[in-house]
């Protein structure tokens, strides 16, 4: 096992690399390809998930933000300002406290998983919360970055996340040895990342013949523009990082999803939380909620009779379980036994409840 | 990029695995090595961080795991039992999920950080709680598993617990390009995971010469066992995941620091919290208390003049910061600044905090 070296390294080739860049890197990416057995068999597919919740921050926001800091350093900037649903403040956060420089994040008050807060804080970022929802956020963080100076905004329109997001596809292709899923199910919200996932598989099949996957896009019910087709002003739903109305990369998306004759569809918050604990309980794998829209997705396209058969499809879990542990306690259905200190009392209830 | 096929494939030669051994995993281990540039510098040595928190379940925890569950699982088991301080709950319950076995967990009422809990809820372990430290909760389970039949114990004092766990040195040397660092700094509780690193780092040496570090272990001050020779009888530390007063490998850690020409020492609550701030702040990685111990010690090495200089360290980071979101934010001295939905007063309270 040689060291990983963080993927702006490692996919140098693919990437805006030159003899200026600095090297920034939390050794991000490489981040396991699990497969599961139990829902390959459940849903008549072969059933892969790519686990983005093993990068350093816990999400896949870190290989866009990598190299978007990257950049940012490069060409001399100070500041990085972003507003987020939490992830992507996480990343930022990080990897501006990694190369010196100061990170502001501008997130929706309340609606921030209690994890990716915590790490905001940890990182030392200066965390502004407003009586708004993300894409007002997005508004105000874009209007400080428009003045100039040596700031840099590092939300999904800054280019280079997409290109440093597009490695993931990559890595799903090497890990399958070669060749692209049959189907990519992946989550929406601001759309960056299945804009990355099919720039990433496209420069590959370019370069390598490595083929194309169907993309299988799904957002929350409650916050579902693409689906719809129309602005949701007041996007609501249990998957807080996918509750966007008005999504910056929407004609991006909506031309990657024609191009791979993939599709688009909603499911429930309902859905999504069936989806995140059939995965952790059956699989052992524990992904936020808004990850679980893409499993959520192939149950109900499974349900409806319309998922292909016998096809190999990797499903991108977005970001690790355990950024939001409240909606999991949430959901307790197996509550705590609390007992006394009393060994054989204790020995006793074990034995009843062990078979 | 070959696709990791998890620990237990990737060093069978080195584990005990058979023609009969079920392929139980989660492609858990080939964790990141991550270089500090700031605290070398500050610290005058060439520092390394094992970053144990990409792992599936967010700590070291689960290279033991697999190991062991994978043979409950050879062995017809169908229950696997622990006491935790919580990491270890969390990887029992999502490695018997993922291969159909029950997992039972022991915790001490009250001082599991909040992440951990919410994983052994999502894996769907039985979950039960007592008035008692974790030492308590030990002989509990050692007495249920004791009555024998179709349970597995899988705390360290399970053989096949310390061989997954010795996997992590043989990482570490191999990510170092092939030669173990001059010292190991490692945060010890149980000590499993110090007799482990031991453990691999002889081994590897003896097949393949690549030398042996000295080990530089480090417990809470308030439980200290080891280092004060005596059993602690109400261990109390911010670092929930070491709170432990009586380890179970006490003996196989001595002889381990002995035989390495090693150290251990003890490092209050307000060291461990001052390494977690400086680690996230200086250089963007978040691991939770306990595993700062092991930077914690070496700060405190340097200010008594006793770390030796240029030296390569490796500290091991066991768990994820996103493991214990509740500490990190009882630390916020960057208070988030909330401000109401107006962008002009937004824009200049920026604008004002920018510089
Ligand atoms: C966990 C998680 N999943 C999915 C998404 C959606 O990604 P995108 O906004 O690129 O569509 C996000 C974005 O914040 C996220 O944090
Ligand atoms: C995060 C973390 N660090 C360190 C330790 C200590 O490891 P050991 O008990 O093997 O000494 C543990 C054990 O629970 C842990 O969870």
């Amino acid at each position: 096992m040689k060291r990983w070296q963080g993927l702006v390294q490692e996919y140098k080739d693919y990437l805006p690399v030159n003899e200026n860049t600095p090297n920034v890197t939390l050794n991000e990416g490489q981040t396991p390809l699990i497969h599961c057995d139990t829902l390959s068999e459940m849903l008549g597919i072969n059933l892969y998930v790519k686990f983005e919740g093993a990068n350093p921050t816990g999400s896949f926001k870190d290989r866009g933000m990598v190299m978007a800091v990257t950049k940012a350093k490069e060409d001399g900037k100070k500041v990085v300002i972003c507003a987020s649903t939490g992830n992507t403040s996480a990343a930022a956060a990080a990897y501006a406290a990694r190369s010196g420089l100061k990170a502001i994040v501008v997130i929706p008050e309340g609606k921030i998983a209690l994890g990716k807060l915590s790490q905001a804080v940890m990182y030392g970022a200066e965390i502004v919360s407003i009586d708004g929802n993300f894409d007002e956020a997005l508004e105000i963080v874009k209007e400080v970055a428009n003045e100039g100076g040596d700031i840099e905004l590092v939300n999904s329109i800054n280019p280079y996340r997409i290109e440093g997001q597009k490695t993931g596809a990559f890595e799903v292709v090497e890990q399958l040895g070669g060749h692209a899923p049959d189907v990519l199910a992946i989550p929406v919200g601001n759309a960056g990342n299945i804009t990355a996932y099919w720039k990433g598989f496209k420069e590959f099949n370019d370069k390598h013949g490595t083929g194309l996957p169907k993309l299988f896009g799904f957002q929350a019910e409650g916050a579902s523009p693409i689906v719809q087709n129309k602005v949701v002003k007041n996007p609501e739903t249990v998957a807080t990082a996918i509750r966007i109305g008005n999504p910056a990369s929407w004609d991006k998306a909506v031309t990657a999803l024609d191009e791979s004759n993939g599709l688009i569809d909603s499911v429930t918050d309902e859905e999504i939380l069936e989806a995140y604990q059939l995965l952790a309980s059956k699989e052992g794998v524990f992904a936020e909620p808004a990850s679980n829209a893409s499993i959520a997705g192939l149950i109900k396209l499974h349900r409806a009779g319309k998922l292909p058969k016998d096809v190999t499809v990797t499903a991108v879990l977005t970001g690790n379980g355990l950024k939001d542990p409240d909606t999991a306690i949430s959901l307790l259905d197996n509550p705590i036994k609390s007992l006394p200190n009393d060994k054989e009392s204790i020995v006793k209830y074990i034995k009843g409840v062990m078979h």
